[in-house]
């Protein structure tokens, strides 16, 4: 069982507040050989509808001592992520979760600006105090 | 002085045999606030010319336990180098440099496959022995 990431109950608690149904908890993600959770020692997915909204968030806590460091893994694993899911789950569309205190220290930085420009990563920003989801980034 | 990859050497001698200038070694980049080399303790970047074609290349050494994890690490860092080098040297393109066994283990698997489908890195691919270009996948 892959591990779960700090946040992840605090995620999920906010997405059931916000009207979603966790549909899977975690998403089992492979392609051909490779078994990301395996291969990768991924953090656990989380998929969950809304109406006929479909979605897989990827939580990333930003905790290690390099906030560019935790950007570059996150990034790294969102396109692995994105690109799988683009042909095994279309119609899902992959979110990085990430903390308001994360969001406004890279993400309104001209380094985190520049990758959502570059439409790099969607965002769901949350408040892991209160449990609430602040914005979404698609 | 950011870390030198364990193929740098290789890499290099292996753009001069194939006619290239290095022009910086290690190629600077910052972005805002941030200078990766620094904030990333990324491994340098070089930066070549030939005729008229500039490159810029990440050295990627794969021999950490886990080859998808190196790969979400390669990949992580390429983006990130990409979308700056796209605004700072527009002229200047990237590629990352891995070797011939890297490409066969990784890139002619479903994984790495899917990830050049999708055009989400340019590779070099040598042999470190020989210190040879084996294939450009620009």
């Amino acid at each position: 069982m892959p591990a779960r990431d700090l946040f992840h109950e605090n995620v999920r608690n906010a997405l059931v507040k916000d009207g979603w149904t966790v549909t899977h908890d975690p998403l089992a993600l492979k392609w051909g050989t490779t078994d990301l959770y395996v291969d990768l020692g991924a953090e656990r997915l989380l998929a969950a509808e809304k109406e006929n909204q479909r979605i897989a968030v990827e939580i990333k806590s930003f905790v290690s001592p390099s906030e560019i460091e935790d950007l570059k893994n996150a990034l790294g694993q969102f396109v692995l992520y994105h690109d799988i899911l683009s042909r095994v789950a279309p119609e899902r569309e992959l979110y990085l979760a990430v903390r308001e205190s994360t969001f406004v220290s890279l993400f309104e930085e001209p380094i985190g600006k520049l990758l959502l420009e570059n439409r790099r990563v969607r965002l769901l920003v949350f408040d892991p105090r209160t449990e609430v989801i602040v914005r979404w980034i698609p």
